[in-house]
Parts: C-alpha cells; sequence; structure tokens
C-alpha cells in the first residue's frame, strides 16, 4: 500500500500514514491534538489547519494543495479569509501525497497549560509611570492668557513638585478637550517624573502596566496594577514566529534568505502581541478614556538576542555570525506607537538591555530577579527555554554564557514528545525490580497504576513532555534499562523492552489501550541520544565557568524557566544536567525572565540595575574553547560521575523513587 | 437680460455677468486670471477650475453643477480623477446660474510673485543639527562583544566627547546597514547635542534644513545650508486651507462646524509642505541616503495661533472664543514622522512659541529677528499679513496684540483688488493740478505715462494689489479727490472722478483700453472705506499700547511682512496707518517671521530666546479696553492729525510725489 510522509507543526510529530487517510485521523493518530467537536462530521469548522510552506520547496502552492484531496463545499462553507491562505478542514481531506501541516493555535485541543504563571514578588513599588489628578483654575479675561498646557505644568509643580514636564504630541493633541471634559479636572500618566504620556479628564486611580516575556515558542504577558504591583490576568500564546523557523537560528536564516523575513516575522510578533494586550484587557472597565489596550501605559518586555533583533525590525544577521554583534545591547525605551503596539500611544515600550550575542535580555531578566550579584554563595542560574543560558558567579563576579541545547528538553526532536498540555505524561516511576512503570499525565490528578481502566476514562496519554522525559530516562538509568553510555541493555528482560521494525531499541511507557492515541507511547535510543546532547551542553557549559572562574564547587542550583519549574530536579541530577549540589540547595523559581520584565515595570530602580548589571556581567564564548568538546564528550554521560558527585551519590543510594503501593496510598 | 451671480476663489473677485457667459470671458472680466493658452479652444486643458462648496448650502453637488452648462464630451477628456471633485474647465462651460467656482493655483496665470525672497541674515551659525564623521574599529572575536550602538557612542566620546548620546528608534533600524556599507565609517547627525537623529554610510558634508513661514495665504520653504546659514532655495504657494476659508476666523468656523474640519485642513496644509519640500529639495543630489526631503534634517516653523493649532491637528474652537486659550503657548519639538512631514524621519520640526490670543509663533519669529528688547530706543513693528500684529516697545518692556485688519492690504474685499502677480498696479502717482494719474505695474518696469500704447504692449493693467491700494488712496487724499473723512469730494472736475451704475462714487485709475480685462480699473468709495476700517485698527491699537506703556513718541516703525517691505511708506503715514515717526526712522524689513524661523534654524540659541521672550513680552487684549471704540472712530480720518503729526506734516508740506516729468526722465 502507498505511504506518505506527512510532518505536523509547531508540535514537530511525523510519521508515515496510508494513502487516502483522514487528515484528522492522520493526526490523532501521530498523537496531534486537533480541535474538533464535531467529531470530524465536518458541521463544527473548528479543525482549520494550514498546508505549510517550506517543505515543499520546489512546488508551487497549487500543487501543494494537490498533495491532498481537493477543496470541499463543506471546506468552503467554513474557511474564511481572515484565516488566512491555504487553509483547509483537517476531517474534510484525505492525504494523498507528501504534506506538512500547521496547527494554528486556535485549532488546537488542550491548549498548552500555561506554565509561566506570576508568582508573588517582593519588591517596592515604585512605577516608572505614575498617575496624578490635578484640578486647575478656571481662565478667564481678566488674566494673562495662559496655554492648557502651561497651566497643567504650573499647577502639577505646585501640587506636587514636577518641574519641567515635557508632553508627548499625541497626548497635547487630546488635552484641551479632556481638560473641558473633567470640568478642569484631569489626570495624567507621568513617565520617569519628566514626561506626561496621557491624559484622562477627571479622577481617574487604575494604571496599569504590561511584562511580556517572548519566548522563543512562547508569549506570555502579565497585566499588572502598577498601584499594587499584582499581576491581574495572564495570557499566553504560541510564539506566531514558529511558522518561519522553530528556533533561534531557523529564523535567524529564514531573515538571511527572504528580502521581506524581518519585517514579516516582525509583523507576527507585534500581532501577537496586539492580541495578547487586547485578550488580557477585555474584563478592564471602560473608564471613559478609551477601552483595553488604551489603559496600558507602561509596557516591559524581554527577549533573546535574535527575538529582541526581529521584534524591533533590526536585522539579525550580524548576531547569528561570527563575531556576533548586536545593534544594541543598552536598555531601549521607544514609543509604542513606533511600533504598532495598541497600548496607550504615547507611552513607551521598555526594552531590558542585552548581555551580549544569544545571551539575551531575557537573562538580564532572571540576572535582576534572582540578583547573583548581592549574594556570597557561588550560584548556577540554569534558564532553560528553547535556548539554555547559564548565569554563575556571586558578589565579586558573575558570569554568562548560552548553550546550544536544542529543543529537547521542550519534547521537540522526541518520538512521542509533545509540549505540556492534557494528556502528556509528566512524571514517570520504575520498579528497578519489574521494570513496571507508573506515570502521571496532565490533566489528572492521580497516578497511572495497573488497575487503571482507560476505557472508563475520557483522557489517556498522548506523548511526553519535558518533564516526563527527564524523569523517564532518569528512572530507565536506574533501573538499569539503559547503561551509562545511554545505550539500551537488551539482556534486560521484559516485555517493554523491545526492538522498532528498524530494529532500535525502545521501551514501552504506555501501551496503546493506556493512551488516547492507540499507539504505544515509547522512549526510543534516538530519544535518549537527543537528550544527552541537551544536558551534556548545559553541564560542559557550567562546568568551563567554573574553571575559568576557580568555582569547584556550587553552594546553589537555580532552575529558571517553566521547564525548570516542572523538572524532578533528583531526575535532573541523576542525568547529570548540572554539577553536583546539596540536592536541598536546588531551587527552581518559575519564569524569572518574566519575573525581571514584572519587576522592571513596577521597580524604576530595576531598570537601573538591569542596565548596570547586564555591563558587569562577563559574558564567556564557551563554543571557542579548546576544551569545550572534551567536556562535551565527558558530560554525555549517565550521570557524569568522573567529576565526583558526592550529593549525587548519596541520593542514589537513598534509592528515594516512590513505590507503587506508596502512591497508590 | 437675465443676470447671475458669481465668485471667483481666491481672489474674492465677484460680479454679475449675463445669462450663458463663458466661464472664462466671465473671470477675464472680472479680472481674473486664468491660465488658457489655447485661448479658449478647448484644446490645451489648462483652464480647470472647481465648482465651489459652501455658496449653494441647501443645494446638492448635482444641482450645483446644473448652474453651469452641462459637461461637455471635451472636458470628459481633459479632467481626471487626480483633479477631484466638481472640476469643469472654464472655456467650455457657461453660466446658467448663481456660481462660486475656485481657481485652483496651477490653473492660475502669472503665478503669484514671491514676495517672501530670504535676506542675508548676521547671526553665528550654531544649529540644532550638526553631523559628525567618526571611523569605527571593526569588531574581532577577540574583544568583548560590543553593540553597533554602544561602539558609535564610544567613538562619538572619544572623538567629539559627546556623552550619553541616545538614538532615534528609526534609525537604529538603519545602522547596522548604514556602518557596515561605510566600512565602519559612518556620518551621523546628531540633535542638540543629545539625540542621533540619522546615520549615513561614509563621510558626508551637507547638511539641510527648512525654514517654514505658515501664512494664512502664503506658504513659504527656505532651504538653508546648515553650514553656512545660506538660502539655497526658495519655494512658496498659495495656503491649501484657503479653499476652507480666506482668513483665520472663517477656518476656525469651518473647524466648528465640521466634525473632520481640523482633519481635512490639517490634511492640506501638511500635503502642501510635503510639495513644498519635494520642490525645494528637487535639485539636490543623491549622496545615497536618500533623496530630496531626506536629505533635510531640521525644520523650524512658523505661523499664527489658529494656522498653528490646525498644523498641528489641535481644536482651534478655543482660541477662536474668549477668553482665548490656546491648547500650548511654548515651543515644541515634534517627530516629522508624527505629524507625516515628509523630511528625515528621526528629525524633529521645532515649532517656535506663541505669545497669546492670536499673536503666534510667526510673531515671535519677528521678535527674535528685530529684537526689540535689545533696543534702547522705542520701536514700534508692525507685521501686516491678512493679521495686523504689533509689537512696541524697548529693552525695558515690550507689549504685543493682534488687530482685526481684515484683508483690505492683501487686495480681498477691494473692487479691482488682486494678489501681487503681473498686471497688478503696485505704485500710484495723482497729479494733484490734473486728477491725472501714472502707474507701475508688476512686470513691467516703466511706469504707464501718456504715450503707453497698450496695443503694443502684451501686458496691461488687471487690477490692484496691496500696495498700489495704499498709494492710490493716499495720492487720492492729497489730490483732493477724497477728503479727511475718505468721502469723495464729488466737486472735483475730471473724467476720472464718476458714479458708477449704482450711484456710488469712484476714480478711474486705468481705462479699459489700457489692461489686459477689457474694463476700467477703478478704485471705489467703499474700496477706500475698507482702506480706512483696516488703518485705524492697526493705528489704534498702536495708539493704546502707547497709551499704556507711557509712550508719547516713537523713534522707530518697522515694516514687517511681505506687504510692508513693497507699501510706499510715505503713503503709508499720509493714510495714518501708523502714529507719526521721523520718516527715516521708517523701516521694511521683508519677511521676519520667515527671518526668525531661519535663526532658529540656524542658530540654537535663537530657540532659547524665542521661549523666553514669547513669555517676556506682555500681550495686551485691545478689543476689550474701553477706549478702543474711540480710538478707532478717531483713526478712521485721513491722515488723522489730531494726535499732532509734526513729521507727517512736513512731509505733506514738501509734496514729495514725483511729478510725471521726473518719472519719464
Amino acid at each position: 500500500m502507498k505511504k506518505h510522509r506527512i510532518i505536523f507543526q509547531p508540535s514537530g510529530r511525523r510519521g508515515e500514514v496510508a494513502d487516502g487517510t483522514n487528515l484528522l485521523d492522520a493526526a490523532r493518530n501521530l498523537g496531534v491534538d486537533i480541535e474538533s467537536i464535531c467529531g470530524g462530521k465536518g458541521t463544527c469548522g473548528k479543525c482549520k489547519v494550514r498546508v505549510e510552506e517550506g517543505y515543499f520547496e520546489k512546488d508551487s502552492m497549487d500543487s501543494r494543495m494537490a498533495h491532498l484531496s481537493p477543496l470541499t463545499d463543506t471546506e468552503r462553507k467554513f474557511l474564511k479569509p481572515a484565516d488566512g491562505p491555504s487553509m483547509r478542514l483537517a476531517c474534510a481531506c484525505h492525504v494523498k501525497g507528501d504534506a506538512k501541516i500547521f496547527v494554528p493555535e486556535k485549532s488546537r485541543a488542550g491548549k498548552q497549560i500555561v506554565r509561566k504563571a506570576a508568582k508573588e514578588l517582593v519588591i517596592s513599588i515604585d512605577p516608572a509611570v505614575k498617575k496624578y489628578f490635578v484640578e486647575l483654575a478656571k481662565p478667564s479675561l481678566h488674566e494673562p492668557i495662559t496655554g492648557d498646557l502651561e497651566r497643567l505644568g504650573a499647577a502639577l509643580e505646585k501640587q506636587y513638585g514636577l518641574k519641567g514636564l515635557s508632553m508627548d504630541f499625541t497626548v497635547l493633541k487630546t488635552l484641551q478637550d479632556a481638560i473641558r471634559k473633567g470640568s478642569w479636572s484631569i489626570t495624567v500618566s507621568v513617565w520617569k517624573g519628566r514626561e506626561i504620556i496621557k491624559a484622562e479628564p477627571g479622577f481617574v486611580e487604575s494604571a496599569y502596566g504590561l511584562a511580556v516575556d517572548v519566548g522563543t515558542t512562547t508569549v506570555v504577558g502579565y497585566l499588572t496594577d502598577l498601584a499594587t504591583g499584582k499581576v491581574i490576568n495572564t495570557e499566553s500564546m504560541m510564539n506566531p514566529q514558529v511558522p518561519y523557523g522553530e528556533d533561534v537560528m531557523s529564523r535567524i536564516t529564514y531573515a538571511m534568505m527572504n528580502p521581506d523575513g524581518v519585517e514579516k516575522m516582525q509583523k507576527a510578533i507585534i500581532d501577537g502581541l496586539n492580541e495578547i494586550i487586547a485578550n488580557v484587557t477585555k474584563d478592564l472597565n471602560s473608564n471613559g478614556s478609551g477601552d483595553g489596550g488604551q489603559q496600558i501605559v507602561d509596557l516591559t518586555i524581554v527577549f533573546n538576542t535574535a527575538m529582541h533583533h526581529i521584534f524591533l525590525g533590526f536585522n539579525p544577521e550580524h548576531i547569528g555570525r561570527s563575531p556576533f554583534i548586536p545593534a544594541v545591547q543598552n536598555e531601549l525605551d521607544i514609543k509604542a506607537r513606533d511600533l504598532g503596539i495598541r497600548i496607550n500611544p504615547g507611552s513607551y515600550i521598555y526594552v531590558l538591555p542585552i548581555e551580549a550575542g544569544f545571551v539575551g535580555a531575557d537573562n538580564v531578566g532572571v540576572l535582576i530577579a534572582e540578583e547573583p550579584y548581592n549574594q556570597d554563595e557561588r550560584v548556577l542560574i540554569i534558564d532553560i527555554g528553547t535556548n539554555g543560558e547559564l548565569l554563575l558567579g556571586n558578589k565579586d563576579k558573575v558570569c554568562s554564557t548560552s548553550c546550544a541545547t536544542g529543543p529537547a528538553f521542550e519534547g521537540a526532536q522526541i518520538k512521542m514528545g509533545m509540549r505540556a498540555a492534557p494528556g502528556a505524561i509528566e512524571k514517570v516511576r520504575i520498579n528497578p525490580e519489574t521494570r513496571e512503570p507508573l506515570y502521571k499525565i496532565i490533566g489528572k490528578e492521580d497516578w497511572h497504576t495497573a488497575d487503571w481502566n482507560i476505557q472508563k476514562e475520557k483522557l489517556g496519554a498522548k506523548g511526553i513532555c519535558g518533564s516526563g522525559i527527564i524523569d523517564a530516562i532518569a528512572e530507565m538509568f536506574k533501573a538499569g534499562i539503559i547503561d551509562k553510555s545511554g545505550k539500551f541493555d537488551m539482556n534486560v528482560n521484559g516485555p517493554r523492552i523491545r526492538r522498532d521494525h528498524d530494529g532500535k531499541p525502545e521501551y514501552v511507557l504506555a501501551w496503546a489501550n493506556e493512551t488516547s492515541i492507540g499507539t504505544d507511547v515509547t522512549i526510543t535510543q534516538s530519544d535518549v541520544r537527543a537528550l544527552q546532547l541537551a544536558k551534556a551542553a548545559l553541564y560542559a557549559g557550567a562546568k568551563l565557568m567554573m574553571q575559568k572562574m576557580g568555582i569547584e564547587k556550587l553552594d546553589k542550583v537555580i532552575l529558571a524557566g517553566a521547564f525548570g519549574s516542572y523538572i524532578d530536579k533528583e531526575a535532573a541530577m541523576t542525568l547529570g544536567m548540572f554539577p553536583d549540589c546539596q540536592i536541598d540547595n536546588v531551587y527552581a523559581v518559575g519564569n524569572a525572565a518574566g519575573d525581571g520584565a514584572r519587576m522592571a515595570l513596577i521597580n524604576l530602580s530595576k531598570r537601573r540595575e538591569a542596565n548596570e548589571r547586564a555591563r558587569w556581567v562577563e559574558f564567556v564564548e564557551i563554543a571557542v574553547e579548546p576544551r569545550f568538546e572534551k567536556e562535551f564528550t565527558y558530560a554525555m554521560h549517565l550521570p557524569h560521575m568522573k567529576d565526583g558527585f558526592p550529593h549525587l551519590k548519596a541520593l542514589l543510594e537513598k534509592g528515594k523513587a516512590p513505590s507503587a503501593a506508596a502512591i497508590k496510598g
């Protein structure tokens, strides 16, 4: 029977399907969630997907469409021009050739869980933008003529001691009406005590800001009350640049290969941010001075250097090639309207400074959130996103570097890998005697046990997310399924250790009947290799920095990033993701980059700190170190015991994995 | 025979024409110049005119068109959508009802003469925007990574001592390419020593600025070399807002009556300014960094308060009604791109401050150009445009006011009045014995004498411009044709003193056979009245200010504005346009408002001076003075001798008017 290759984006899930397979079924077979309320009957119109560019490089869009069955009347009914080009309903078309399909966020069933939730910050409130209410004396013919702005300026000086304020031009256009609408009383928003960026009639108390973290994969916005510093709403989405490249390097390449590449990707992320702004402000009541986004008077933003450049419309080419020179390193204040960001148009976007090369504003966010420069202890901070960034040091010196970990930690390049969404296996324990696993999936409270009847459950396993992969491979190592080199030990008995149809070893974590996708969920030899490469990059980076700084022992390890918050720190240490450290001194801090953006939003001195410390931190380019290759090879081992791991050894001896019985109880 | 009323704009010429009159003929009969190369044969398509809104308030555009004969095929051939709505060819249509016709600038024969030419200024060169050339060291992997902007900043500090410069966001987007295109050498334009507003590859010496004077009627731009301060090109046009109202108050009214009135008028003037920018920079050679307007790195602008507000998109309503409050008085720096002005997008538009009410940035231009605050002598400065503005004082104190002179000085509301264009009578002498006139028209060197044979000349008289009206009425007074009250003395004999068909007295300045329009050019009783009202407003304003300041005698009178440069100062004094003064101490200084804009362009300290002195000058609202009415009535006399005019008396006794013989010689 004829077969076709098919790839789903952004998950990267791929496989072969029989000619004529329904596209929705193909997606489900590969563990790709596509929304379908009607169950594939063609009546809900939810399963919209896009036939992707890039895969059929020599084909025209027309011939690309021919790899699927022709467009049906049902599809014509549901597909709107606003959906964009090359859209299909997955349930209404059949695979007739190789195809690359992009599943838009709206069509994804089980939206990605926001693993970038905001934690409470302990910081004094002193935002860059503050509101001031003033009552003005009504002008009369019997006094010298004074302009509205000059009258306002005099009142602000008299009542608040604010001198020599300028006013944004867009605000000046609204000033006359605002003053008269408020019967000569007005509330102004003042930026850094020097520029009036908004004028509202009468008394307005509420002031909102937005802290934004643009990750390579995920964008999240924290709507913040500037008076209290509290996050009042959070909104996230897949980075709309993902269709142009899954990682930083592929987006830089896209920018270099396409004359309008930067422009397209910039538009995608600005449009996406505007969507976040519209959604996150939905519940703000109108106060007469414009709804939603118009009520946001300040915005801070972090991203890695490539995302930074593309967001601002800079050519990212030069940061992608030696000597890796960015357009600008320092902080930037840019008028929202100059970027087309739909908040109060007089407001500034505060772009945190970047460190160097790939160590971007996001890592400066981590830096000012965790403040290693204020600590006596030698701390290693690992921020794992699509890239890995490291900070090492204490009050005397802090070094930074970035590691090309690849996307394995996020579930990409892993056969059954998936993002953190309902159905993803997120925790794993393997009985070292029987090699039988226990696992927990996102969306269910309890662990999977022997008496779990998938027939009765609405949700079974669909794949493995990053934390599940770390867990599974650490447990496989402890159970002797793989050895120190990561190789499967095929002498180990049991039905779960087997070879796939290519003869490659794999371990079955869940049988087909325990899943929602009807196929076994397995960990393969190449999954193990992908994870080893990723963790070795992190480890070798940390090791070389320690050597450079003469640090032999870490006092503290901080795991930042969404991923860092969800992995089992003992499993991560078992795998050797970072050098040895007392396990109680390993902390997960969540989205520290986002925390930094939030701090810069609610405390102005944090901006100064960011700019000063970004220059103070010493960037170390580890890829050019002659020793890197050697350290990287050592670090491939599970775990990398060569360096002596007193804490890890103690941990492994204690045998801390819970037994099936313990979990059931 | 049926007659129809017809008005031509922007000249305001009006009259009655017989039913069926060809529109081009009607225009010529009323002294309105419309371009027609083919002589009305319908083959050149030059005589495009617009059927105006506003006149037929209750009519639809369709019924308005019915006041003219139906559209012909010839017209359909020549009229393009780009010409705008309601256009006709004047030669191809006939008057069938009352009509208001606008003659666009392009269709006007004999373009208005630029009477706002730039004079040489004596001022040191220290512009707000300066260019700096720097050579940067090429980055290498063996040094810490430095961003392009930071590398540039360090070089600017080292070579020029410029510290802590910011960079406009639009420039930042071009920086990487500019640096690499110039092989690590670059020329930057720095605004006020603090912001980089342009980056050009390699070495670029030339730096251009534009000084703009937006008059109610005329807009002029002076392209200036910022290194030398020299004007290298001048471009002017009719203010494109004229169709919305001939004077300030009618435009304010238009803004109040139409929801999009401000927006429309703002667009008109911005589009007009962009046209001036495109034309004035036509000859600049490309230097690789963008042509024409892109090479202008600084722009200064003056206008009266209403034009200021409309230009910036502010509602002018509040400056049009008591207590006459402007949105802002102080100077403004506004990014060119925020206004849609097509110069270098990172550049600022410098808007000079305004004084109060109707005393605008143009009068501040006059103030800093003439510097009464640096003088011991008590000087009266009269700036006569469509409005009249007065400054009075010396180093101790300067007061300002504005007078509603109306447009009589510019030839509007005068029966045969016209703008200063070829064919306009600009100088007049009347023989007190014979009451025979001599006159000089624009476009011819010699005076009209008795042996002038109009048949041999290409150009005859077409009407009278402002300076000609002043001359004519002063001479009529001296020849006894009108008395002190301005009334015609019908006892005076001669064929030129007669009554028109309504029985109103008039004086024939030129017989129909001396003209290009085939009708007599006359000065009517109501022309004399219009001029009396205008000059009385100026005089009363000056007189009240003198009283307020306790000044009995003027040391100096300065006539500013295009009009002030062309009138005969003795004639003006004869009419009593300003209080008595030694005639040798009466000076015409040309377009002083424009001079002020030019000074602010080439010397930064002039901007500080403008802002300080605009606040220092005391605005006097003369219309609210109880004595104004009385002074105004006195001042209607020709001349106003009540105050005692020693200098004027001496002048009149000397009988300085040239004899016909003297002129002929």
